[in-house]
């Protein structure tokens, strides 16, 4: 039997489908309340030692995040934890990667996130808020739009996120080409080009999204160069991570007219101060970092785990595995 | 020869195409300045007699547009008019039906207006008038959002329009219901059922968008009685036409919390007056009547007008052709 902690509202959702697992699995819940109890016999358990964790979003939105990471950073037999990020760079998820055993991603955020890109892409196109102008002064007064049909887009960084984003610009119309270091399958694009290519197919595009991991790599690589090389009708997007832009650059650009909007789901410093001048840019739309929030979200998170628990069990890969050198520095 | 008259602006586009039909076809153009003129002579028409006439978007848009009308309602031999609108209902336009020997329409609006029906849903799923509320206050607050993946669209009236959204939704994962009298093809449709069972149909959606001609039996259709059987958290759109709508129902349905929203693209009184309480209502959002308008819009619509002329020139039936019962009455 393996101990497996998991959060009391992922297992609510997720009770009759860890019953075949019962021979395999003891299954310890973090309640609401703050006690770890085992809910096939109800006895709390004063000090867990998983070896197995789901760290799902209720785990880590919820005010028990606290008792949570403390089970699992103090059992000494962690063995497999599974993340419901796709990326490592926090630094509470670099930690739990050193201490797993075994420490999964999760990439079926992207769905969401590619639905995000559609918004704004779309809200951009048809001129959202000019239209938006006009309704709050009663005012009848037709616009052009642009269509997605026919818009060319570049997507920087072409993982699950750029390829979620891409099969539906392409299933659109749309024209795609992914930009990525790895060659490879890069589903929904035309052209997959590699870094080094990237300011020169920066003019012909109408959408360019920052999709990307931050690394020192791609710290600031939307520079005051980069928007320069952007067509003025562009839109910016970035689903990535703020530190990907130089911020102050953004803005001198978007004032000098090239490119024309950016709608931006992360910013450098999260949560965003009230008095930043990136609210108050009239060609700036901000979310907050909520691009992947839906209940398909926490759907398909249940699945990955899920899965993994399947493979785990039978002695299988598991997906998404990390690699442990990524943990070491 | 057969005389065809168009814009100016029309011939600016059309004219390197148009050149291979020069031994059949003898162009008149109706200049900006109002002066119609045979572009291959320079020479001016004082009362042209066109057989053909493409009744483009710079004609009808335009200053020039009473003398474009007046040349086609005076020739004694019109023989075929290309419009660029799907439907007749217009006076104008049943006007020019009579006097036609042969009348087409075109129905390549559908494109843009299926986009402006993702920008509309996509807006409301991600909650964009709660995000852009707490943008414009510089408040840094997650929200849940909903998915087009998933979602279930009911589209009443499944021609052109409604087929170009069911394509496009299905596409993004949606699943689509359309609503026609007539059996045949419903591309992006996964049901199609007939108007019988609208009211059916209504409780399990999660978009519902009208796409049909007004006629007798489409008049109000959106009656408080149709909302009634709508969900709580479901979106109403328009892209058909006003008078398909109660719209003292459709305040008052919002006003009790069913539907969630309504985006209309089309009301009963355009112009709309700047005094309706439409504009002022917090849970419409209204565009005015322009989810057609784009370049694509153009381009489709002189690739419908150059088709069609290729089958005047070699005797073929014409595409799109409108039955003469139509504008009999």
């Amino acid at each position: 039997m393996k101990e497996l902690l998991l959060h009391e509202m992922s297992f609510a959702r997720l009770a009759a489908r860890l019953k075949r697992f019962e021979q395999q699995i003891d299954v310890i819940i973090l309640r609401q309340d703050g006690v770890f109890v085992r809910p096939a016999t109800g006895e709390a358990v004063a000090a867990p030692q998983p070896e197995l964790a789901f760290g799902s979003a209720d785990a880590f939105y919820s005010p028990q995040v606290g008792a949570f990471l403390k089970a699992i950073t103090t059992s000494r037999r962690l063995d497999w934890f599974q993340s419901v990020a796709a990326g490592v760079e926090h630094p509470v998820l670099m930690g739990l990667g050193k201490l797993a055993k075994r420490y999964t991603t999760n990439h079926r955020q992207a769905e969401s996130m590619a639905e995000w890109a559609l918004w704004q892409a779309l809200d951009f196109l048809r001129a959202g808020p000019a239209h938006r102008l006009n309704h709050s002064e009663g005012r009848w007064k037709r616009f052009g739009a642009r269509e997605m049909q026919g818009s060319h887009w570049l997507i920087v960084g072409y993982g699950a996120i750029g390829q979620e984003v891409g099969k539906r610009v392409s299933a659109l119309g749309g024209n795609v080409t992914g930009v990525r270091r790895s060659p490879g399958p890069a589903e929904g694009a035309t052209w997959l080009i590699t870094p080094e290519k990237l300011h020169g197919a920066l003019p012909s595009a109408d959408l360019v999204l920052l999709a990307t991991p931050h690394t020192s790599e791609t710290e600031n690589l939307a520079s005051a160069e980069f928007f320069a090389a952007m067509k003025p009708e562009a839109c910016f997007l970035n689903l990535g991570r703020g530190a990907l832009v130089d911020e102050d650059a953004l803005m001198a650009a978007l004032d000098q007219g090239r490119p024309a909007f950016a709608a931006l789901d992360v910013v450098r410093t999260e949560p965003l101060p009230a008095a930043s001048p990136l609210w108050q840019h009239p060609k700036i739309f901000i979310t907050p970092h909520d691009s992947s929030e839906t209940p398909g979200t926490t759907t398909r998170a249940d699945e990955t785990f899920l899965e993994n628990l399947e493979r785990f069990v039978n002695g299988q890969p598991l997906k998404h595995l990390v690699d442990r050198a990524v943990f070491a520095g």
